[in-house]
């Protein structure tokens, strides 16, 4: 296989592994007869923290951007390379390897909401409510107005790709890989009890158009509708963040980190 | 004490601690009467997690698999030898090592659900409700459905021994062997939050299968049946969520990470 | 940009990140129709652990105050040079360069409450009562006394600030500095769940009067008063505490650690 | 001062360090008014695993013991010199080390609780029940029943011990000390919330006793007794828990880890 494709299997196994366990922990808070059922927001954003923190070590080889802000505010940030210089992978950055990444990380979301499904089929089954079962896979705003709700979503994923690209300027963790997917997950955590409650906190577009996707064309019971009206904000609300946050850190953050 | 010897107590001693760690976080959550009653999901999974981690440190020399899917997945995943051989302790993988690392597993988990009843046996013996004695030793579906309960401890036995895999790939936390157990510990959480809901999350056949043979045979007060009925699906689950995430590794980790 | 410069752009752009998620968890938490509301006290203190540890990432440059309180206990525990000796970016104390920090920090606040305001206005807009408004933006007493209240602020703020400057002691991170930033964030855990009860633990001048300026000029739909009666506590207390802590660490953390 | 002086006072400091923050999170979930109050089980753990993480900070000097049944563990396992060998501050193990570290330990936890009592003065005024009042300061039993309760402490401080003398087994974290610290906290985090059930987990005589003096002598606003009918349960049973720990890890840890 050759280096992009090495790259676009890790992303989608990477964002598999993030959309199986981050989405798992709603339905495991949202649907009814879980074993966590109403486990509070807490343990929703210690899930997507862990979610992120499997989801980057196995998608080692690629760089784990597993989020398309991210690797849109990479290449806003000026990246000439993707995928892992130290393992000798790398690809340059291209319109192709830019595509290849996202559809990578779009393809994944899909393929782990599909799992999620399966992992809880009778538990969206018995759930009588439609509400919990599209929430399950994609955010939806606490109160909707999409201007705001996109001005949160944009302050959250700036936040993301802005400490990210601080986070790779501050010595290489790559002697002890495991711990160096820690920062990232704790950061995700910070991020979603702090910026998450207006909108649940996209902060990533193929982790919500992904699950939106599988909630449409998935035979769920008593499913309602997935909501295409507002799935355009948690797409270019976080594009527009992780460009913002890309391009601020290229003069902002050698001078302050 | 030939090798083989030290490798089984020291998979028997760390899947005891993992068992009493985790097994009691479940009494102090279920249990009438206790600090922690009604503590919450989010609580339970971060029992188990310190319990991994615990266990994890006291089976050093072992390679602390204390899991017969770990044991099994790492066979999948070609596994000539078990152990650590940092400390020069390690046996070839033939049919008996496995047999005495999981004889190990099992017999740790039984010791280590005996002294949950002990610590906690005034709550046990005060406590009218027979489900929550249970409970606490082995798990029970939220929706008793075998064939898809069966597909959630697979799903979750998958995670847990394809990113252990994806762990031993990436650097050698030796020289902070107990920062190492950190990982595994937090994947443990993650798993536990976001896939836990149906099934309450065996995905480790020893850790099921043994308490419920010491509920079995102890003496406990007002205890109900065992619900034997059940008790292949932890463990077949597990088994096979874990072999299928040693053969994938085979082929999909050398790429991806 | 002269090293003053650097420095004071890079305790503004982190205490704004410090404040942006900490407030931000607050507001979660407090206001109507958020994601999550009524989390708990748990969540309020994770947020802010984590609104650290963003915050020291961000700042790496100036050594990460992001807090009158530590610069003012550095200064008094002698420190002779601000910033990041690493990096070769340093400015020595003088009354010009503590002033700057200070200004810095509490610019950066005012920044970052307002930035919360905007992730969370429909939340602001809606919510009918000022109490959680106020509350967002600034700390407030359980129960109202003033010397009393100060007792606490200075006691919090001394174990930060005495604990930090026993970090310093202790080995450098530099190698890993996005792990180095996790102890920090912990003890800003374990200080808020057990000696925030009483105040909500400013702990910090900044972190209170900077977004409580920010909540009088700010036109918040429905606000009340900023309560400025009590605005000094959570200033004076925390200088008092840092500066004892300073003055203390000087002889005893030499011989205790 | 000398070498048994200096190792002392880093002892002292570090319980304080402990109990302060300790007893603090269950002042802040048990008694009316704070911003923590019903705070749940989960935060009082994390509270108390915080607690040893800034105590071990501050205790560098001598080992950070800050527990009476560490101490003894130590002896009981053999150890012949007590301190920090890396800062060449260490005395050898006798009847006087011995008992200046457990002085050291009890005075710090008085200290400790006092420091509590000021920083939660008008709560413990303004709280009626004398329950919470004692229980912010020393443990008590779900079920009263003291054999049982003795064998729930043997059991917790059993693991706590055995651990701890497995981490010190496993590489040096001395280049990084605040991370090094981590371990131990999470591990009593685990011991908490698994164990912790029956009795409130003392699981450190000083950290029981101490506090129970203070509250004996303290002018607490209506506080009622000090329930010293129990209070050799959290002091024997840690020492015991300890000593067969201590005992237990001599043969068996090296051969399993």
């Amino acid at each position: 296989m050759d280096n992009l494709g090495v790259l676009f299997l890790s992303e989608l196994v990477g964002t598999a592994m993030l959309v199986l366990l981050g989405c798992g922990v709603v339905a495991n808070v949202a649907l009814a007869k879980t074993k966590g059922f109403a486990g509070g927001f807490l343990m929703v954003t210690f899930g997507w923290g862990f979610a992120v923190f499997a989801g980057v070590i196995v998608a080692y080889a690629s760089g784990a951007h597993i989020n398309p802000a991210v690797t849109l505010g990479l290449v806003a940030n000026g990246a000439t390379e993707f995928g892992n210089a130290g393992l000798g992978l790398t690809v340059p950055v291209t319109v192709l390897s830019v595509i290849a990444y996202i559809g990578a990380q779009l393809i994944g979301a899909i393929i782990g909401a599909v799992i999620v499904w399966l992992a809880y089929k009778q538990h969206f089954d018995e759930e009588p409510d439609p509400a919990p079962k599209l929430g399950t896979f994609s955010t939806g705003p606490g109160i909707r107005n999409y201007a705001w709700n996109l001005v949160t979503e944009v302050i959250g994923t700036f936040v993301l790709v802005f400490v990210v690209i601080g986070f790779g300027r501050q010595g290489d963790p790559s002697g002890l890989a495991s711990l160096g997917a820690l920062p990232v997950a704790l950061l995700v955590v910070g991020i979603g009890v702090s910026l998450g409650g207006p909108t649940g906190y996209a902060i990533n577009p193929a982790r919500d158009l992904g699950p939106r996707i599988a909630h449409a064309f998935l035979p769920i019971r008593g499913k309602g509708a997935s909501d295409w009206a507002y799935s355009w904000v948690p797409v270019v609300g976080p594009i527009v963040g992780g460009l913002l946050a890309g391009w601020t850190a290229i003069w902002l953050l050698p001078i302050i980190t």
